[in-house]
C-alpha cells in the first residue's frame, strides 16, 4: 500500500527533498496534500508533478493568484492558517511531514497530531516552543513523532534497539557553522552572505544563520530534551567540523552508538517516511578512508553565546524557550535585512529573555502569547539598537 | 535471579576480565564452572575467590597437582578435554563464556551449544573453523551466540533494532597493530617483543601477534561472515589507529551505525553477559574532544599479506579457513619461539593452504582432521624454513 504524505512546507528545502524521495519511490509514496507560505510559483510546479488533492498557501493573496493559475487542474486550493490546518488533517493522510520553517509550524503540526497523524518532524520550533504540550498530545492521540533533523534522526537511529533506561548521555554534534574559525572581534563585520555560507549542509536562510550563531544547536538541544525525554544535564554539544557523525548516544556501560553518513537530508527524511524500513536511496557511500580525518572540539561558549542562552532557557523552562525562539527569529530577520550586525543577534535575544515574565509551557495560548510578546519586544530592541 | 556463568578459559585475558565483572556485580552473576589450560596457580586463586562448583584443566598433570592443593576446598576438579566438556555442559549454567585461545576452544564450545547453553563467544576460532556447523547446531538447539570480540560486539550493537534485510556492508575497523608504520623490508627483523607491543589493547600473546600480522582482522572477517550471515563481498576492513570506533554497519540508505568506546574488553564482555540490559561499568567516558582526531586508511594488503590469505580462505570455503587458522597458530608459535622470522608467518600459511586438499566445512571430523593435517604440514614447513 502506498503511504499518503501530507507535506507542510513543501516549497522549502526539506519540502523539496521530501518530494524528491516521493518521486524516486512512486510505488511507496504519494503526496496528497502540500502547503507553502507565499511561493505560489513553486507550489504550482509541485502541483503539476505530484498531483496532490489539496494544497494551501498561508498568504491569502498568493493563494488567490494560484487558484486563478490552476483552474484547469484537479486540485483544491486553500489559504491562511485555516487552510494549512485543513491540509494537515486530511483524512487520507498517513504521515504528516512538518517542514514549515519557524514558529509558524506549531499550530498546523498540533492539528495533525490531534487528528492522529504520524508526524515526521523537521520543524524544530514545534518542540522548542511546546515540547511538553506536544508530548502530551502525542500520548493522548496515540500517535508518534519521527525526527527529521539529521542530529535527532541520528539519535533516534542510535537508540533503536537499545534500552532507554540505559541511556547516560546524548551527544549532539555540531559543524560549528561557517564562522567557527572567526575571532570574536571579527563577528561585528560578518555579512549575511558570509553567514549563509554553510560548510557542509545546503539549507534555508533562517537555519543557515542559526548555524552561524550556533543557536541552531541550542534549539536542537531543547528539541532533543523533549523528543527523547532527557534532562538538560544529559545533553552535550560536540564540535565536529566534518558533519560525518550526525550525533551519538552514550550508555551506562560506556558504550557509544553513533549514526554516520554523508550530509544529505534525504537520508533522515527517508528514514522517517518509511520507518522502520530503510529505502535504497543510492546516495554515495560514506568512504571514511577518503575523508581520512574526523575532528572533535568542545564548543566555545564565549564566541557563541547563543548556546548558553539556549541552555538557560531550557533550564528555566516554561515559556522561556518560546521567547528564545521568537526573539531569535526576529533578530535573525533583522540581521538578514541588515538592520543589526551579526554580533547583536545574541544581544537582542538576551535582552528579550531578561524582560520576560514566564508562564507555563503546557498551555497553547500562553505559548502563542509569549511568542507574540517576544517578537514585539525583540523588534523594539532591534529598533533601539538601530537608533544607538 | 543470578546468572550462572561457565567460563571456558578463565585464566586467560578475557577470562580474567570476565571474572572482574562477576566480582563487580555479585548480585547478578555467579561463576559456577571455570576451565584453564595448564595454569593451576591462577586457577587456584580463582577457585578461592569465586568458589565455582566444578573446574577443569586441559593438562592432566596440572589438574592432578591442583587436586592436591585444593583438597580442603569444596570444588570438583576435572581434567582433559572430557573435563572441559563436562564443565561446558554443567546443568546449572545459564551462559557459557567461550574464551579459550585458539582451535582448542571449538570442541568444548560445541558441547555447550549442544546442551542448549547461551554462548558469549570470545573464541573466534570456533567460527573460523566451523562457522557453518556452529550456526546449524545453534539453530537446532535453539540457543544463541553473543559476540565478545570488540569488533563483533560493535557490529552486534550496531545491528540491534535495525532490519537485517537493510544491511549493505559490515565495516570492521582495525588498529593496524604495532607494526602498521613499518616498511615491508624491516618486517624481517621484528622481534617477538616488538610484535607483542600492541598500541591500544592489552591482550594475550597469540592474539597480539595476530594483530601485528593483521591475521587477527582476517580471522575476524571470517567470524563476522558466519556470526552475521553475510557474504564475503559485504565485509570491509578499515584501518583506524585509535580503536575508538570498534566497528560499523552500513545500510541500504547510506546510513552507517557505529559503536564507539574506550578500548576495554569489559565493555563487550558485560554486554554479552547481561544482554539486552547494560551494566553500569563506571568505565571512563569516551571524550572525543580530548582525543581530538580519528583517522582512517585503507589496509595495505602488500605489507599485510595475511589479510589476503584470509580473504582467499573465506572465499574458497570448506576446510580452507580451518587450515588458515591452524597453520597460523603453528607459524605464530614458531615465531614466538624464534624459529622463524616475522615475515615468514604468512609464507608458512600460504604454503600450507596451497598444499591443502579441502573437505566440507560442516563435518566436525573433517574439520578436526584438516586442523591436524595443517598443523603437521605447517610444522614441516617451519622446519624447512629453519634448514634453509
Amino acid at each position: 500500500m502506498r503511504k499518503n504524505i501530507i507535506l507542510l512546507g513543501s516549497t522549502g528545502s526539506i519540502g523539496c527533498n521530501t518530494l524528491d524521495i516521493v518521486k524516486k519511490f512512486p510505488d511507496q509514496f504519494q503526496a496528497v496534500g502540500l502547503t507553502g507560505g507565499s511561493n505560489g510559483d513553486k507550489l504550482k510546479e509541485q502541483i503539476e508533478v505530484f498531483k496532490p488533492r489539496v494544497v494551501a498557501l498561508l498568504d491569502h493573496g498568493a493563494a488567490h493568484r494560484l487558484q486563478g493559475e490552476c483552474r484547469h487542474l484537479p486540485v483544491e486550493i486553500l489559504s491562511g492558517i485555516e487552510g494549512l490546518k485543513a491540509v494537515a488533517t486530511l483524512s487520507e493522510g498517513h504521515i504528516v511531514v512538518s517542514a514549515i520553517v519557524g514558529a509558524a509550524g506549531l499550530v498546523p503540526t498540533l492539528s495533525a497530531i490531534r487528528s492522529k497523524k504520524e508526524i515526521a518532524l523537521a520543524n524544530k520550533e514545534t518542540m522548542v516552543m511546546a515540547g511538553e504540550l506536544v508530548n502530551k498530545e502525542v500520548r493522548e492521540h496515540q500517535t508518534r513523532l519521527l525526527p527529521v533533523d539529521s542530529e535527532h534522526s541520528a539519535i533516534f537511529q542510535s537508540l533503536e534497539g537499545h534500552r532507554k533506561e540505559d541511556l547516560s548521555k546524548l551527544i549532539l554534534t555540531a559543524s560549528g557553522g561557517p564562522l567557527w574559525d572567526l575571532p570574536k572581534a571579527a563577528q561585528e563585520n560578518v555579512t549575511p552572505e558570509e553567514a549563509l555560507n554553510h560548510p557542509n549542509w545546503k539549507m534555508g536562510a533562517k537555519i543557515s544563520i542559526d548555524s552561524a550563531t550556533m543557536m541552531n544547536k541550542g534549539l536542537e538541544m531543547i528539541e532533543a530534551r523533549w523528543l527523547f525525554d532527557v534532562i538538560a544535564e544529559k545533553i552535550e554539544i560536540l564540535i565536529h567540523r566534518q558533519s560525518v557523525i550526525h550525533s551519538m548516544v552514550e550508555f551506562i556501560d560506556g558504550s557509544v552508538i553513533a549514526q554516520l553518513g554523508i550530509p544529505d537530508m534525504r537520508g533522515p527524511i527517508a528514514y522517517a517516511l518509511n520507518y522502520p524500513k530503510r529505502l535504497p536511496l543510492k546516495l554515495p557511500s560514506l568512504d571514511l578512508s577518503k575523508i581520512g580525518n574526523l575532528t572533535f572540539f568542545k564548543p566555545d561558549l564565549e564566541r557563541f553565546p547563543c548556546i548558553s542562552l539556549a541552555y538557560e532557557a531550557m533550564d528555566s523552562g516554561g515559556t522561556f524557550p518560546t521567547v528564545l525562539n521568537a526573539s531569535n527569529e526576529e533578530a535573525v530577520g533583522a540581521f538578514l535585512e541588515r538592520k543589526i550586525p551579526f554580533s547583536k543577534i545574541s544581544a537582542v535575544i538576551q535582552q528579550t529573555l531578561g524582560a520576560h515574565n514566564p508562564k507555563s509551557g503546557t498551555n497553547l495560548d500562553d505559548i502563542l502569547m509569549a511568542d507574540q510578546w517576544a517578537r514585539e519586544e525583540a523588534r523594539r530592541t532591534v529598533k533601539s539598537h538601530i537608533c544607538h
